[in-house]
């Protein structure tokens, strides 16, 4: 290889690099360059060089520059690129929920707040409206892909489709009355529809089942997910060990923890997102790693914090080769959708947790939104780490800020300064979503006109709750 | 005072305003005010009227305007008037280690990495250029008072002078050498010396005696501290009941805990700021509620979670009528003074610490940043409130931005959502600092260049670890 963009360099000089250079869609260059590849360093003085959806090199920007030529570019200067972020687990319809309540109990603030809020609000135009702006704020924040799981998920297909994120959208089934379904017969009927008819349909889009949680769906509808699932081919994402009154529930029914009622529903049999997986003793840690499919796990620590329910045993997960990714979580128990918060908080809590200031260091948390969160969410084989033949979903940030001064390590200021207005550049699939913090595909001032309609529906049913 | 704003807007409308209006020297609008005075709701188009360093009046926009003309004021068009931000621990000029070295245990950090590193490059003007860095960007965050404790204290209180920050500026003393001092007596001396030289010289300025840690000062030279500050009538700061190491240290020579040591030696009978306050039990919060003399407690999350030091019992030291305010701790375990973080963490902390997620609401964790934050300081009577009679100290911060829709809460959204880089105006003492995220009184390219002088001896040094 290096032999090879020697001589490619020689011919470029002898002959003029424009004629020789492979023709590229975008290059983007970065001071530096962090791939996410393990063992490889930050490189500096980098460029990455894009064509169609993919990466075609990574490297050295005198060998980039010499062995390649686009009709368009990014400049680098002060900025490090690095792969998209992942975001494992959110509801982002809830967005136009955001601070609508706070520091409530949790059985009140679903229970008198969220759960008759939605019966009252959740319409495919909310869902609509509350995924773009989800969508606007992940572009703008660095985020490339999400897992969704909300009600109407064909509208939040078409949301991603116009905005240009990537995102496993799972179809929600449960067997109480939810938005728009009776229990679980209808909810169950349409998830399997919208599997069938979002499959193969979109690179971007991955359909999954999203049977609720444990303590909501039947051991027998969670066997018949998992029959679905297999037959499709499509992964499944749920709640999965987030809460002591589920592990409470799983024990007073099942006799057993959450972890074992699902393993023994066959639910490690097909590809499973578990989102917050807090409630794990060492024999289910061992019992997940074991799958034998891929079975990964979301962390949402800004959630679990502040719902205050508790903190998922991430380092044990990972000394056991689970992988583990980062979410938000909805932005009502947020209350925004910035990774980057995920990420030092990560990295934060298990210090304190263990009391070991060495535990969860900087580059697993960031991996964890990176690496390691797209093989959670089973699409480590095409995102996740900047290499030929991986999907373009990149962003470029900016540490030249005063506030970035001085700087040791790239890593570090990544993890422990950067904030989600550092990002730039937002580019999936080839595709530059953002560009000098400028959205692409949203039309921001529209969004906000149905933001504030939709919000004003909300205001006047807080402001009179008895109608609620 | 109702009745006087009336007959003065009906002269003023009779008379032409401008003729019988107050003057002040500045008025700040803002589509919302929040005064932080217990009980007060959140105010809708309101403005403040300023004279010199303090406030005239806070009231009604059109009030306001009826009673008072300036020369100058702020537009505040989607922007919240809060009190400036009290950041109650932190160490300036460590901003240059900012990312130096993290992830590490806490004995190799300080003893290898921290500790050799002061030894190499804390001089004079290490000291200017570090302290400056964080003032802009403290200022940058909307943080208006800082209580510094760090090696030449009288190049910290030349930058606070012209950068036109407040500060409690702490001059250290320890039974061992440190930078530019052999010991105990030379430093204690020193921070004596200090003291004298500050006090009453500039409003802006308290002076103040830093003795290090119960760790690190003998119980007879503690004494000789408690004396002193006695008798200049200075407050005392210091980093107290921190890391687990240290309990033991003090259960070891004296058999007590670090709270009944230091109470036993006198020091709850003059002023005392205690940094970090995490190593208590029941009994000792009860000693510290009990002075007799305000002892006010700081908290600082992230370098506390950063560090594995444990979970400050924050909840019960407010129940207990603690005051508890809130620091960054300095950057080179934090890694920035951004204190919205700590505001968010401190409200997540402690609902996930306890299980409850009603622990710490929104408003007593941002009240920590201003009004307790400020008792705690034993800056209660000037800052942390919004009222007339009180200094000048606020800052104006924007919640026009798309992430930040929709808003039904402003307190939430100021805890949950805002970040630093929302903060448009900082002002201290009357004084503008900020305008329109325009440092007013640092020259930022000038900061820059000593900044980027004083990280290349850094970077050297630490590719060179031998020669440390």
């Amino acid at each position: 290889m290096r032999f090879h963009r020697v001589l490619l360099l020689v011919l470029a000089t002898c002959f003029g690099a424009s004629a020789r250079a492979a023709d590229v869609d975008l290059i983007v260059y970065g001071d530096y360059l962090l791939s996410m590849v393990p063992g490889e360093a930050v490189l500096e003085d980098a460029a990455i060089a894009i064509r169609g959806d993919s990466i075609v090199a990574v490297g050295a920007r005198t060998d980039i520059d010499a062995e390649y030529s686009a009709p368009r570019s990014i400049p680098g200067a002060d900025r490090v690129i690095l792969p998209g972020l992942v975001n494992g687990h959110t509801h982002t319809s809830m967005t136009l929920f955001r601070g609508m309540v706070d520091d409530l109990d949790l059985m009140t603030w679903l229970q008198q707040y969220v759960f008759p809020m939605e019966g009252r609000f959740v319409t495919p135009e909310f869902v609509r409206t509350g995924s773009e702006l989800a969508c606007w704020e992940m572009i703008r924040g660095g985020t490339t892909t999400f897992v969704d799981m909300y009600f109407y998920p064909d509208e939040i297909a078409g949301v991603v489709q116009r905005c240009g994120l990537r995102a496993v959208i799972g179809a929600p089934h449960i067997d109480y009355p939810s938005p728009g379904f009776e229990g679980w017969d209808d909810s169950f009927a349409a998830a399997r529809d919208f599997v069938g008819r979002w499959q193969g349909k979109d690179p971007r889009i991955t359909p999954a089942f999203a049977p609720h949680a444990p303590y909501t769906v039947s051991p027998e509808h969670l066997q018949d997910t998992v029959a679905a699932a297999r037959k499709a081919g499509a992964p499944i994402t749920m709640h999965l060990a987030e809460a002591p009154a589920e592990s409470a529930y799983v024990s007073e029914h099942f006799q057993t923890t959450p972890i074992k009622h699902v393993k023994g529903l066959g639910m490690f049999e097909t590809p499973l997102i578990g989102a917050h997986m807090i409630q794990l003793d060492a024999e289910d840690i061992a019992l997940v790693a074991a799958g034998p499919a891929p079975v990964g796990a979301v962390h949402n620590p800004t959630s679990n914090m502040k719902l205050g329910a508790g903190i998922s045993p991430v380092p044990a997960m990972l000394a056991a080769g689970i992988n583990v990714g980062l979410g938000t979580d909805g932005a009502a128990s947020n209350n925004d959708l910035d990774l980057w918060e995920e990420i030092r908080l990560a990295a934060l809590l298990h210090k304190v947790a263990s009391g070991d200031p060495t535990a969860l260091p900087a580059p697993e948390a960031l991996a964890m939104a990176t690496r390691t969160g797209a093989a959670a969410i089973g699409l480590g084989e095409y995102i996740g780490q900047l290499k030929p033949g991986m999907q373009a979903d990149l962003i470029q940030v900016d540490l030249g800020k005063t506030r970035h001064q001085p700087r040791y390590d790239i890593v570090s200021h990544l993890v422990y300064v950067l904030d989600s207005t550092d990002v730039q550049t937002t580019v999936v699939a080839g595709q530059v979503l953002m560009r000098d913090r400028q959205v692409q595909t949203i039309d921001e001032a529209a969004l906000r006109k149905a933001v504030a309609k939709a919000a004003d529906g909300i205001r006047a049913a807080l402001a009179a709750p008895a109608e609620g």
